[in-house]
């Protein structure tokens, strides 16, 4: 028998998901028990709730494979911390994760602990069904790390006292914003998407696949995001007032929610502040918008005299291009100013802001859901969804790829969500 | 000075909208002032409304390009029947278009007769920007002759007496009813779309065009639509309660709102009966089923082993065919059962029902609205819908196109909606 | 066998009811039928509804007692056209009888000249049992009268048209309102509600009943009603915007509804304009405020440094006076400006506007409701309502008593609802 | 400069403040962080609320008093605890007092040692108006001790692990449960309600003022409270099955609600279970039965043949009676059997359940709320409330008198609300 837990990614699936563990744990290290139990909306689970189920993912799907008969820890843990798998049995409530204030947070550690003792223990010799689970609920706790700032950062937005996350960073100097420019895309067939893979190194999601042609028409994509202070101008030309910018669905939202500024901003006196992990501080217009809608997305672009690109249009571009970017290991927990680049290739790509497409999250030609009971963990919510591009300053490197594809309802805001820009060419 | 109304189509637009118009009379004609007043849910708007909101759309779009300094037959109408044009100022709220008791029908159908004198007095030389509004006028209105059928048969459903729009017409023989077969089309690129035209031949709307390429993968279309007695048998193996065959959100309405059943179908004693603008009657099971969501379309599907088509797959069966089949001329006012064909062809693709496709409706690339003031017709609800293709039983003929999208929310069952299944091939 | 119908209210409960069913008729005979279906909201139902409701009272609860083996004339009209009565079976939801188109205004009609046929062919030889049956449905029929008049006027006030009931009469003169004085009630014990009767002339509801005592405080009453002109100077001192005025729950009403006057007062530039049976018109000061919640009548007595009335105060006040004021004989339709009196007797006490009294709707001690199948008439809503007294410009003067209890929610506006001050005294 | 805490009521307000929130301390002793954070309806507030919310009471109202020029430990939670006082100024919305993770439970364990050195450090020689703001902040500190005990069972009940507030006890050995005997009452007038007092030994609310003649007619009380076994016979017969049992707006509630049982009973298997601050345990029929909203007081009281005593019934047999019974000092936080007394006097008056009257929340004649800053205590809320009598075995017996009115609105399920029936004497 080996442990882990010290080593890298390397080739061990195990010692590879202790370690992303690891990180969640310190991502939540500083939290006190109040800031990890309550649910701020349904959309937003708990912390608590988060550290519990991507322990009971591994302990429903892996555990079993590694030891023969296993019992799980707690029997009542299944029912609190499924998330939506019918075909796992009746399930709490999603809006009532915030009524669970037992098991305490420190209970739902030891859980932890627990699940990464497992882990450590197991043999060498796994099979590739057991790698395969593996590797699945190590992107699957990636996936919560991201959530866990997300929905962290909307819970300490309703506080009045605006509370940070963790000890403010300074704030990086002021910069100059490379210039926006046009990075012309040719026509044509595009192989699009990836096979299916279950490797550590090769992993896909099902939702990615299979590859496919698709025929891409001549546009061109802008060189970096949109910045706030691009987005200011946009509102101080009356952007959220003027209904001939908006989606008809949009346009409803902008009047029953009284929408004037993306999410987290907040005006006092004469000046922008913004709400971050760090704290509120004053807006900075150097930096990427973030927090918009689709609807603002897009309203955006079309003010703009531009358009959000397709996702085909987008993986083209990313193809090849080094997974790098101002992503969750560089620390900064919020969008940072685009730095001039070569020039050549558009710049924020990856990080910084999930990147709206015009694109509806629908199954590519082809498309198979995961076999067995992973079947549920993408296909079911093809529907009412857009896709994005591209991570964000808190999507774990190693969990990217260009095929990714994230997806949320055009309504969503709470999720680090901006624009790049495209244009038609004739 | 030129009198209109006994011509057909053939090249005059005022003469082709006015015989237009005297069919939605027609449709019209029987109902009570009760049942043209009530507004049965949000969507569903009262017939009364759709009389005096398609003379609106003329005496705003069309009136002031034939008579110079046009004035409202009443300075009130404006506000009380836009439907949803931003642009044209303030409106009555749509889930309140039932609480206008006033101006009666009888006021409303005066409103009507003014309006087609105004047509029937119009001159012969219209120039083209005059013609493109009669055109589109006249498309509007044949729309809104289906909405005023399907509105009207919510309506009718909601009253526990089970009323009927008409006198039920005997209904038609049973027949053996065509074997499913599958059709199977080649991969590669296709021409879709359509390129924008305006006048009484060649009309088409905004969201059809431009026409581009597009790459579409080996596959399979089902021969003929899916009948009630295929989806009795989805039914009758558990398909309401078995969520790995439903998307999410659907498997989420199904519990909320018990659906049991397609919109209509009422179980009594032993047997289903069905809701009909004849009046409620016994189910045919050699009917196409009518009065799904997409959910419900997409779920029998799945369980069928199979899908539904993209919109791309469809319009490329399509095109080329001549548009018949069970259209609103024919007046049976309800899908029938598909008749053994060539065997060549796909059967029903026009009529009968609207086919729900996996496309969701979106922008086709290089898209542009209808420039000025009818850009609000179609592209501000780009988002949120599924593509529809086929027309239906309530759709005139000389509505349809190959290339004619309609489009509705996914949870959407009081149009007449159906389902073509389709097939990946290798 | 006699017939009947133009005889007086005299001694035959059959001519009686007859007499009253045709001023129902006269009220509603200038209406459209859309004016007659449509429900505005919940609690409003349409006139057809009422006009067939009552029918179906007499159709079940005398129709049986006056023939042996009587068959309803239509047997779908008991599920449509029961309003509450849990004991008579399942029923028509109240928030949906808009939905019925069907039977139309006509059928309606016919149905109840059969029900009158029915009555005029009764025979004069009637058990006791039945002339209770009669006489209470010749006082729900008077019920019925008020409430179509009232559910229609809201109901013309959702149309931005503001169309009239009737045609408009002429308001009458500007007259010099009595000046408001109090008049004194001395303190003891009095004797409160009224024995059963079920005769034509000794008729009460069960909730008035039984005579008990009550002890009751030194107070003084306000001599009149009070105005348009002294709410306007409540307004004017912010009285909507005034925290400390309002109960809680009446504040939050005022803030989610943003209520800034009484229902149907509509300003218009700098005029205030009131929505009345006779279409919109300027605001009179000199006429009682109407349309007040319980909330806005008690925050306006707290304002004018009184309180609200108990129903035992003003029943002691207004018993041994003859019932006359501005009734429903006197086709006003609207309150009228207190002229002078004799100065020892409170004004308006019947008629104009309901008083609200600072009273529960309790069951009086002893209390029991009617028996048998009448007795959800009124017991089953003796919670989370406040008593009305005196009767409103819309009730018939033969329906009302000093011992009469109307009942409606704190909330409630849409009734003919106003309040008289009342004092404490040392 | 004097300290206090270890003193008893005494005489000094302060050391009797300071005992009483020694007592609030005590009963929050061993919770959790997350136990205390979590809100788990608008009704029900977080226990770190209420240890933060009562603080600020006596900052906001004695403090100044206490300390010229006082100024707030924090100046940011006067907008974070601030309940309901308009007069105070803007505050946090109640139904999002569960969003507050920060300040943590420590911070607010901090603040009420602050508050309570503030009040250990002030002086002896308070001046009348401080004295009463002390007496006034110790009752409003012991209502917090109950609500705080009903809101956290409520939360506990929401969790499906069904945890304890604390250590189970053992609990009582099944007793013989007094039979019940109707205690009769004459009728004549009685005086009713207390005078108003701000001392320590003779403090009353302004709801309970000022005394005032009541008539009170002939009527017997029962001599102890409904017990569960009793409940159950009511249910057994089909009570939440039996409209004619119920008020109109309580069988509403019943079917919207899927009531069937009182709240926190729970069916498994054959055995009827219910949840208790020690935990879920079998229901013991000998207990009185518990959270019962007013509607289900009601129903039980017409199925038994009997009613609900009025408010001045229950005070005219409580007065001159000792306040002894099951109450908070008792520790056994919920009601138990009654043990046969000596048969002239009602067992159970106080503690136990509180009782409900039929009786609605309404001023007395003549009553003025509490003077100035105080005013919004009770006042504004008398509207849509039933009163209830007699405090439960979560109320501290200090806190209590006969002329004391609780107030909840008749929907209300959460609190310790019992029934004891009343009946007629001819």
């Amino acid at each position: 028998m080996t442990t882990r837990g010290s080593k890298g990614r390397g080739t061990d699936p195990c010692a590879a998901l202790l370690a992303v563990r690891a990180q969640t744990d310190r991502l939540c290290a500083g939290l006190t028990a109040e800031d990890c139990v309550v649910q701020p909306m349904d959309d937003a689970s708990p912390t608590k709730w988060h550290l519990a189920h991507t322990s009971w993912f591994i302990e429903t799907f892996v555990a079993p494979r590694l030891r023969r008969g296993y019992q799980p820890i707690d029997p009542r843990y299944p029912f609190l911390f499924n998330s939506y798998y019918e075909a796992l049995g009746p399930r709490h409530e999603r809006p009532r994760r915030g009524m669970l204030t037992r098991p305490t947070l420190d209970e739902v550690r030891d859980y932890r602990r627990r699940i990464d003792a497992l882990l450590a223990e197991a043999g060498d010799d796994l099979d590739r069904d057991t790698g395969r689970a593996l590797v699945l609920a190590l992107h699957h706790e990636q996936q919560h790390q991201e959530l866990i700032l997300t929905d962290l950062k909307y819970l300490l937005a309703q506080n009045p006292l605006r509370p940070a996350y963790r000890e403010a960073r300074p704030p990086p100097a002021a910069s100059e914003v490379a210039p926006l420019e046009w990075v012309e895309q040719q026509g044509g067939l595009r192989s699009i998407g990836a096979a299916q893979g279950y490797g550590l190194h090769d992993f896909t999601f099902d939702n990615e696949c299979p590859p496919h042609q698709a025929f891409v028409a001549p546009h061109a994509l802008a060189s970096r995001l949109v910045t706030c202070g691009e987005y200011l101008a946009f509102m101080e030309d009356g952007g959220y007032a003027t209904p001939s910018l908006w989606l008809s669905d949009g346009w409803a939202l902008v009047q029953a929610q009284h929408w004037q500024t993306p999410l987290y901003w907040r005006r006092e006196g004469g000046e922008l502040h913004v709400h971050t992990l760090d704290g509120e501080r004053s807006l900075r217009p150097d930096e990427p918008v973030c927090h918009l809608s689709y609807y603002e997305a897009e309203a955006y672009a079309r003010w703009a005299g531009a358009r959000l690109p397709t996702e085909e249009e987008w993986e083209s571009a990313a193809g090849g291009h080094p997974i790098d970017g101002n992503l969750l290991e560089a620390d900064a927990l919020h969008p940072r100013a685009a730095v001039e680049g070569s020039g050549a290739r558009p710049l924020q790509l990856f990080g910084d802001v999930w990147e709206w497409t015009q694109s509806a999250y629908l199954p590519y030609p082809g498309f198979r859901p995961f076999a067995g009971e992973y079947g549920e963990y993408n296909g079911k919510f093809m529907i009412n969804q857009m896709v994005l591009r591209g991570g964000s300053c808190l999507t774990p490197r190693s969990h990217l790829r260009a095929t990714y594809r994230n997806f949320f309802p055009p309504s969503a805001r709470w999720q680090m969500t901006g624009v790049r820009l495209a244009r038609d060419l004739p």
